[in-house]
């Protein structure tokens, strides 16, 4: 792994100065606080350029679910996440690292980050064991003992080839964790991190690290020192996007934050996917997100619009000739009605599935893109009144936070 | 419904000279008897030209099963088949109707044919009540009383507005009816082919009526004169496709075939659709074809290779980084290697059967495309032949007759 340096502007500074590093990243636009700590920035990888705040599509199996990389192109998509235990599980990154790396696998040449495991291990895995050698745990596929360290999860990853890694860490979810569970699994992901760093080799590839600390501002206070002084190349936040509320998230970033406010680096909340939850993870000063909640609740028959959320498995829908979303320029409402779309739910087709998931993240990367202008042009303050204002009023795309999703 | 009129060439014949008929049929090529009848043509309908031979698409619930109508055209349809029972089941004709038809309702601006719904009815629908005035039968989605009549048959198709209509028939299967039970069947289609003539009115849409008359010569041999000697746009050949052997179709279609042999109307063979019987069916004479099985047994995981068939269900295709089939142009083989094509299909994931539904139509529809060069270069023989041989070697695509399928 590379280093970093302070950069003495805040406007231009870029990450990891020792010419090391496979990422560039440089935040275009920082507007003067309080008003706001968003921020545009670029951020350069092996496969290309990502203009920050983005949104993640998640693809879970090497796949975004009933998507294929050209639809993923077309939604707008220009980094997607796969993740790390599903396919250390299935179908293998050494068999991935054979056939040519993710990239090459999956037919998708625009960046990947893969994500740390230590979520999916915790969440998915049975019977797990954790010390401070790593996780044992048994496969939620075949129920095969498994072990995933630092190490091992360096490895997979560099197997893997994404143009980000993220370290190995050890999430609890705030509410139905102990101050002091929440205490350990910090400082053993802080550990763990450092033993990532070691690990890691790839030299076209960048590595991030993560702060836990639940909800607690002092383990946070502690996590992100501890973290931010590694040179890692991106900062991820993680124990977040769960069961807490939506104040209890601001008030961890706006510990985190301000503590990471001349770091030269990207900054990674993971696992959130609503539109309002992003905007003012946005507005708290976070650059990166994902999540399967678009996809999710698309092949649930939920669609997302700028005047609030449309269930198409109504029947009021099976007449409606209207587009779901008038001017939309995805698949789904270049072509169809809200009618054809809610005939295929209904029937079970597949073609739904495929549709609404071009909707939502249609929806969700166009509205990260009118952030990324609003912030460029030094309006996203007014942009999230408005949108906070036109929340209040409806069901929308969405005011309640909406919990960070185990799996697909 | 139109009359017709028998051309003095063979060669160029065309149906229906009276000037109201919504489709034109013309025979390009029909080799000398007895190398072959295989026959090429060029069928106009309102929605766009359709070269024959050709195989249909089957889009049950308005949607051929994974594919959008982008693809559709990228695998090279030309003209699609959806299903009478199931779009007045659900969403019910009337709604297609009311939101623009059938081709607005799915957003596919070609040719398509409504079958019969009589196959479905009669396989599909519970406690079934066949008499004289139609068929009455519980709805296999809710339970629901629902009787079928030709006049009802020919109004759901009008509703739906497809290019081509085919009438209400009784089918029987073969080997699980008596001689008493096929008679009274073909009678009885043949009697209803007159009302749904009578019933029909829809000048932009043309109507087929259907042979039946299960393996008996004699049975064929009336039911060809009686439905051929009514006004017809074209004639299907029903009961067939089901459990018989080869041999008993062709024994069937050459009894049929020669009666027909100056008429001029398209000849469509329902149910059909592994590559070996439709060249077969093709050699007797028959001009459309359709049926499920490409797109069924690509979705468990079958894909069609002029090498044969490829189960990637099968282990040891999880590193094969070879394309399902080299050079083909497909949307799988394109950009896909097997080793993934395996992953999704395990992985349950549903750009699987996206993936391999694009590649085993676009095998069927080259594979109906070649014949139709071989016709028209007066070397379809020789292809019949060199497939044949190359068939008795391999579990190929497909030596077996693989039976019609009920439903998706």
């Amino acid at each position: 792994m590379t280093g970093t340096e302070q950069a003495a502007e805040p406007q231009t500074i870029r990450s990891a100065g020792v010419g090391s590093t496979p990422i560039r990243f440089e935040v275009l636009d920082a507007p003067e606080r309080p008003a706001t700590r968003a921020r545009a920035g670029r951020l350069e990888t092996p496969h290309g350029v990502v203009e920050t705040p983005i949104f993640m599509p998640v693809g879970t199996n090497a796949t975004v679910k009933a998507m294929d990389p050209d639809d993923l192109e077309e939604v707008g998509a220009t980094i997607i996440l796969a993740n790390t235990y599903h396919l250390a599980l299935r179908p293998g990154h050494e068999r991935i690292a054979r056939l040519g790396g993710l990239h090459d696998f999956m037919a998708w040449q625009r960046p990947i980050l893969t994500d740390s495991g230590g979520f999916q291990v915790v969440s998915l895995g049975d019977l797990r064991r954790i010390d401070e050698e790593g996780v044992t745990f048994r496969s939620h596929l075949d129920g095969a003992l498994l072990h995933f360290t630092p190490e091992y999860a360096m490895a997979v990853q560099e197997a893997l080839g994404a143009d980000i890694a993220v370290c190995l860490d050890q999430p609890v979810p705030p509410h139905a964790s102990t101050r002091g569970e929440v205490a350990e699994a910090a400082a053993r992901t802080e550990r763990w991190a450092e033993r990532c760093l070691d690990a890691h080799g790839r030299e076209d590839q960048a590595l991030f690290g993560i702060i836990q600390g639940g909800l607690e501002p002092d383990l946070r206070r502690a996590a992100t020192a501890a973290i931010g002084a590694m040179p890692f190349d991106g900062i991820c936040v993680g124990g977040l996007a769960g069961d807490e509320t939506a104040e209890q998230r601001r008030a961890v970033l706006d510990v985190v934050v301000p503590l990471l406010a001349d770091d030269p680096r990207p900054r990674y909340l993971m696992g959130l996917g609503s539109p309002i939850d992003l905007l003012e993870a946005v507005d708290a000063g976070m650059d990166m997100f994902d999540s399967v909640l678009p996809a999710r609740v698309a092949r649930n028959g939920s669609l997302w619009t700028p005047e609030g959320r449309l269930n198409l498995r109504n029947a009021r829908f099976l007449d409606d000739a209207r587009p779901v979303q008038e001017g939309c320029p995805c698949r789904l409402c270049r072509s169809f009605s809200r009618a054809y779309l809610a005939h295929l739910l209904r029937a079970g087709e597949l073609l739904a599935y495929r549709l609404a998931t071009c909707h939502n993240l249609t929806f969700i990367l166009d509205f990260m893109s009118s952030i990324r202008s609003a912030i460029r042009a030094g309006t996203f303050p007014e942009l999230r009144r408005s949108i906070r204002a036109s929340q209040a009023g409806t069901n929308g795309a969405k005011t309640a936070s909406e919990g960070r999703v185990k799996s697909e």
